[in-house]
């Protein structure tokens, strides 16, 4: 232990510290200066960024030992408040640079220290800075970031007054299709939003610490838990396996596909009989500190028969494979897809033909926070849960049978979530958590290290796709035929509906009047399959516009005039058979046809030997909204302050809050209020209605709709009959309720059937994306230079948020292209490992295009946003991979040490790759 | 438990919480919002003051139940912070209103409640809504808090510019004799300084949590502990007795007076044989939570033999009274004093003589903060212990024998102390967490509840005193005969030192040629006896200040004139037999002649039959240091940044920063540094040397010496030969050393001989206090409507500390002499039931003068301060009261019945009082 004079903030602090101990940790744990958040713990994030004498430094990897007596230390908390913003908060605030916000403070902190080095830095040197600094950011594509820090250099400077930062209101006070910053931005831009690690600190101080015994193999047969030992350690008040659950101790999936072969009830809460793959919990220990916790975690015996462990669907599919379930087939899910007429005469007498066969990798979330959660009993001895679930009504139903509680004693909220782009569809860590606050009345909180939340969170799904295409002379698709095989690792939760995916987005975008295909979907041991933004979507995409531009070359036709002949116009059909609702295609790739000329231009004159340029594009199409007849409910009431409205519309970072103000605030125009005066309450089932879970870009589309409704029912409450509105106390004293519920579904809509037919979705996103790239033939690295997009999300609520969504999502699918993979248990356990990309990976040339077309279905005709920009991008980064070197990369990433194989391929000195 | 969404200082805050939790332990312990302290926890202090919704808020009496969902919360924090300081805040550090600071957060805030009610109250509007908010300060008498609220109110109303609130450097850059702000006043105004419990909260996680077990009785056999049920507890980590100390168990007095009949070792650590009074700790449960460790105290059963308790000196002193400690009588020290010629017959022939009985309270110090500390092994290996300790050295020798710890293995810490008064010259729980630390070996944490550091922690003894003066027809004193007896609680340490002041203080300031006396020290099973601020002074002064108007009744003669005639002049000597260094007594007491005119003629004026009021004066003295050979260590080192200084100048409130920044700032004057230049470390046996502890008005005096000695080492090996002074970098690179020793000693001293003879001090303070009061005939309540004070405590260091130091002190002056008391353990357990002064007790009338004789042992002309304001103010009081009603108080503290009895006794209807 060690006493420290410490100046922090420009206050004199005592310290005392364990030498060992990070300097995050310190911060964080004893002085609570949680505005610094600790996540990857390895360096890799910069979330955990504070200046110690002048210098940046990553406070995860600082042992205070390396923290010199009386250095002075600057966290978030003494850059600027709440109500007294830094420039570059400000700044962040106004650009819409704070998505999930949980990079957020550490990328204010290291910009600080860069403008301190280097007041007038260009855009380069400030993506240059951020990813020398291992600063991190999952959501914004990092172009907001740099936006903010150029305009707040600039007021630093005196070139610009600060006040230019600030929103300036309409001059009719709207805010539908304005950059009115997100509620929650000041509190991320300042570091004074608690997320679920920060209110862990801050819980009753009878909360129990939870680690986890967890599984190191990815098969095998439990024969013992002995918790002996375990439960004499200090300070353990439980050891709890599979017998201490009051219920099933299953997490269902709640089936809904008739012809899925399994139940649904194969993910168990604790480990009983079987591991089905690596990290799977067995047991919990529950201890007052959390170093107790994981000391008795360790001494926790089981005894394991090891099972051979199939870590990809082929294996899994092998005729000597065993049922990882025992009793349901390793294939327990087959989708097909039938459109038109039979494939194989078409096939037979088109002009041109092309197939080839694609993987998409296990792509891992990479959230810059990890998973955590807690457990209590409420005031009204309801068992509440808080994690970063995010569909939690969802995760009601998914976990309250295990658990053996009743549905009303269950209660789930959401904390401020730092990301997840889908993989809290699934319930994570919910009912281990509920398990322990169960068993011992106590609160309890458990969270992941980076390894763990790597290791046993779900992951994107691999594709295995065969596809051929068929086109007649001019280029006219006449027939697709398709195989997917879908790795959904052991639990089969939402995977036959991400099979189905492959039947509605493999070949969508254009009118392929014959289809024939097969999906299947596969258990394996490697992890399990959760959703991820544009789920489905990117494996379609890889084969689908990959072929789209095989079959350009093969026609001596450029890529983008074959996709322009085929995409949707009136009288088409989606591939199960829609019709589409809107028709923006042509006029985006008639609008692309320009820029694109000046980019292939641009690529063959800055072209090199070593540097080879090249540009390649993508269609990207996205149904807003789940399968069939969706519907959410919300309530809008009248209070002394203005009106709150309610619904689940969940957080993730993606901004529920500026979604539903803004929705709101237009549907009450008529109110004239000030989005102040509108409150949200979008986390807690004990107090929103279901507004379902959010994903599948629905929540705009459909919840949107339901708040529509809830306040056009609030509305007519309080008409008079003169036209003017009755004030809360006016209904108060007229005794009239002050809160209106409000509905809405999708009745127009229809689940697909056996053969992939049906109008799934009321509305779809549309977009085209252009990836320019540098591909260095020395070492096969590919850069993207440049991306152009061009999106029809309907009419855009909120600028910031819409643009910051494609800014975002457009990111992950660079990663995906070139570097994100999760496949090495033993290696990919980083987010650098992993592949996340950093600033310098992001082109700072990045253009986004809107096509405001409006949707009949869609609430003041808007639409969703998330899933779009990560359904192709990637593919249009591959195409130009190809356009520059030729090669074709059919299996992803394509790391650089696969391109050079291709280009030895092409070279005639061909090296085995994928 | 329940979830709310809170506003706390702006920000929204989801807070989980037990709804029996007070909203302080939420906003401490769980949201660590440290600013906000709390510490009576019966709502009697203030310190926890917030806001919620827009209402002033005990946070510690406010059960989380009663804060309602949505609340919005304003605390310290979020007024203003370092560097964007709150118009309140900055009037508070320019009042120098923050004195130990602890409860200044709490001042601020029930100040920003009151002037968003009130934008222009009145002094005693502030008064009164302090009074009525319970925020009670023990440091500043209050009037530099009011001082600031009417400036901040100024500020806030547009009517003066904040500016004009800040320090404004002298031309010559001086600080010395100026308002600087002392370095920790913003630290103290924003709530950001970290007192022990903050610190606390804020330790290592592998931090154990201690209860002890503590004795509900006040003297008995101990024939049994049983630990083995609190062993088995949860979260126990070990339960610690007699057994577990490896040393002597015992803390040693340091006896240094050789006619001690004990031997010093007589106050167990943890109790084995005996218990010796009420609160002893048995035992320490060592648990991961104090809930816990409070638990399982619970459990340890303890087997006691009752003996009597003897509860005041005279019960102890009777002839049937057992000894306390086996083999040491109860009554263990004498003091004589003998000066002049035998009194007996000078006395027979005075021409007055006077006499009478007095007993002086056993005043409890009534810190706003209670007592904590903690242990831990540091970086080498050696036991560090932090607390409120103002003797870190004294400490060191009195606890590690009996912890059986090498002293080079034993490390002191003062934490930032929330008050002292003196109660911290003793070791309180310093030895209780070094032996668990020891036992354990990890971070260990000790807090006690206002109750338990009411009834564990030493008290001002009381004394009971037998006088007589007799003066000649010229009314010049001629002899003093004197006797008293001194009740020390159970424990000896300092208890004859105690005794020494009788024979120091009863009498001072007078020219009394002929004493004769005896004082004793009697152990009793009350509160131990700790200093108190004027230690031994205000019980001696009682007496003599009382008899001297008695005597000048008696006569016929004003009091003043009485005392003009007697106080010291050249050629005088003190009942000592030492010659003062200086003779300011004459003209303070004509100085005060005309307002004494004055004050008397508004007496007059304004009496009523029902509210009589009246005048009272008193002397009041005090020597600055230890007795005799005095004398402290201090260095003075180059750095970089400046200088650095090092010393063990205590600070508990009183301002050991400003004057040992003041002091070495003047002693340095000639490198013209700026005060942020120099830094100070005074708190830390690792890094200060010996200055020796804070207390006795030594520091200023004796501390101030040495650090200038050592700044005037420093400049002698800085100075070049043409006169300049070489810089840290030619310091460095001609290889000379930068840190330089100072000692100081007072070598010109000697202890009192066996009579009370000799030359104790090598300077005095001197003061005249004036009181004007009312009192009511109908209840006997008296209030102290002026107080008048002129005091030469030499040259001033810092007018704000010094000003600070004398309206604190004689607050603490007016509680003794009304109200403060610590006499029934069930009752005067809290801050209100022991007679704190609330803002309305203490007069805003309220007049300081000063006289600044230049000291020549002083630094720079200083001498020390603190002990003087608390000599004689309660005797001014209670002359003033004589003079008023004309009921003579003998007995304190002068409540209501015993006033009303003193009526009825002149009325001819006595009711007995004392």
């Amino acid at each position: 232990m060690r006493k420290k004079a410490l100046t922090i903030n420009g206050v004199q602090r005592t310290v005392i510290a364990e030498q060992g101990a990070s300097l995050g940790d310190v911060l964080r744990r004893q002085l609570h200066l949680t505005g610094t958040k600790v996540s990857c713990n390895t360096g890799h994030c910069g979330a955990c960024s504070v200046i110690v004498d002048g210098k940046l430094t990553l406070a995860c990897l600082t042992p205070m030992s390396k923290v010199s007596d009386g250095a002075a230390i600057t966290t978030i908390e003494g850059i600027g408040q709440p109500g007294a913003l830094h420039p570059l908060q400000l700044a962040m605030v106004s650009h819409g640079a704070a998505q999930c916000g949980f990079c957020t403070p550490g990328f204010v902190v290291s910009a600080k220290a860069l403008l301190e080095k280097n007041p007038s830095p260009s855009r380069e040197e400030v993506r240059d800075w951020f990813t020398k600094q291992h600063n991190a950011c999952r959501c914004t594509g990092y172009k907001p970031i740099v936006d903010a820090v150029m305009d707040a250099a600039a007021v630093l400077r005196g070139e610009i007054p600060a006040e230019f930062l600030e929103y300036k209101p309409t001059a009719d006070g709207r805010i539908w299709g304005s950059k009115y910053p997100r509620p929650s931005a000041i509190a991320k831009a300042t570091g004074t939003l608690d997320y679920g690690q920060d209110l862990g600190l801050k819980l009753p101080p009878d909360t129990l610490q939870l680690a986890l015994v967890q599984a190191k193999v990815s098969h095998a047969n439990i024969l013992a838990i002995d918790t002996s030992e375990a439960e004499q350690m200090p300070g353990v008040a439980a050891v709890l396996t599979h017998k201490d659950v009051k219920g099933r101790n299953r997490i269902t999936g709640l089936i809904t596909f008739p012809t899925n072969k399994g139940d649904g009830w194969d993910r168990p809460i604790l480990c009983d009989t079987k591991v089905f793959q690596y990290g799977d919990a067995i047991a919990i220990v529950c201890a007052d500190t959390i170093e107790q916790a994981k000391a008795a975690a360790a001494k926790v015996k089981v005894e394991l028969e090891p099972l051979p462990a199939y870590m990809s669907a082929p294996a899994a599919m092998a005729d000597d494979a065993i049922e990882i379930h025992p009793g349901t087939p390793n294939v327990y899910y087959g989708q097909k897809i039938a459109k038109g007429a039979e494939t194989g005469p078409v096939m037979s007498q088109a002009a041109y033909t092309v197939e080839d066969s694609f993987y998409l990798q296990r792509q891992p979330h990479l959230t810059i926070e990890a998973d955590m959660g807690f457990a209590y009993f409420d005031e009204e001895d309801r068992l509440t849960i808080h994690s970063k679930s995010i569909g939690l009504y969802l995760h009601h139903a998914m976990i309250a049978p295990g658990l053996g509680i009743a549905p009303e004693k269950l209660r789930m909220v959401l904390n401020p979530a730092g990301g997840t782009f889908g993989y809290k569809f699934c319930p994570t860590l919910e009912a281990l958590v509920g398990v322990a606050a169960m068993a011992t009345g106590r609160p309890v909180y458990l969270d992941y290290d980076y390894e763990q939340f790597i290791t046993y969170t779900g992951k994107r799904s691999p594709f295995w796709v065969n596809l051929k295409l068929g086109a007649d002379a001019d280029g006219k698709l006449v027939a697709m035929e398709s195989d997917w095989t879908v790795d959904h690792g052991p639990y089969s939760e939402f995977g036959d509906l991400l099979t189905l995916r492959g039947a509605q987005y493999i070949g969508a975008g254009y009118n392929i009047p014959n289809i024939r295909g097969q999906g299947r979907t596969v258990a394996t041991n490697h992890a399990w399959g959760a959703p991820f933004r544009a789920y489905g979507s990117p494996q379609s995409f890889l084969a689908s516009e990959s072929l789209m531009d095989d079959l350009a070359e093969k026609m001596g036709l450029d890529p983008l005039e074959l996709r322009y002949r085929n995409v949707y116009r009136p009288g088409d059909t989606t591939p199960n058979g829609q019709a589409p609702e809107v028709y923006p295609l042509p006029e985006m790739l008639e609008r692309l046809r320009p820029l694109y000329a000046e980019a292939k231009e641009r690529a063959a004159r800055e072209s090199t030997e070593q540097v080879k340029r090249g540009v390649g594009i993508s269609v990207g199409i996205y149904g807003a909204g789940l399968d069939g007849v969706d519907g959410a409910e919300a309530w809008a009431e009248l209070t002394k302050l203005g009106v709150t409205v309610a619904t689940t519309w969940q957080d993730h970072g993606q901004g529920a809050d500026i979604g539903a103000l803004g929705t709101a605030h237009e549907a009450l125009r008529a109110l004239e209020l000030d989005p102040t005066e509108i409150s949200l309450i979008l986390n807690d089932t004990a107090i929103a209605p279901n507004g379902g879970p959010s994903g599948g870009s629905r929540s705009q589309a459909v919840i949107g709709q339901a708040i529509k409704n809830a306040c056009d029912n609030l509305l007519d409450a309080l008409r008079k009959d003169d036209g003017a509105f009755r004030t809360y106390a006016e209904m108060v004293a007229e005794g009239r309720p002050l809160r209106y519920t409000g509905k809405w579904a999708a009745t127009m809509n229809s689940n697909c059937d056996e053969n992939g037919q049906g109008n799934p979705f009321a509305t779809y996103m549309y977009g085209v994306f252009m990836a320019e790239v540098a591909v260095n033939t020395k070492t096969g690295k590919t850069t993207v230079e440049g991306m152009t997009v061009f999106a029809d999300v309907g009419s855009i609520n909120n600028r910031l948020a819409v643009d910051g969504q494609i800014y975002g999502g457009v990111a992950q699918g660079i990663g995906l292209a070139l570097s994100e993979d999760f496949e090495d248990l033993t290696k990919h356990t980083t987010l650098r490992d992993c592949g996340i990309p950093y600033a310098r990976d992001i082109p700072d040339r990045f253009a986004i295009h809107y096509i405001e077309t409006s949707r009949e279905h869609g609430p003041f005709g808007a639409t969703g946003v998330g899933e779009l920009p990560l359904t192709s991008p990637h593919v249009a980064i591959v195409n130009a991979i190809k356009a520059a070197t030729g090669v074709r990369i059919t299996h992803l990433p394509a790391r650089p040490e696969k391109v050079l194989a291709g280009l030895r391929a092409i070279a005639g000195n061909p090296v085995a790759a994928d």
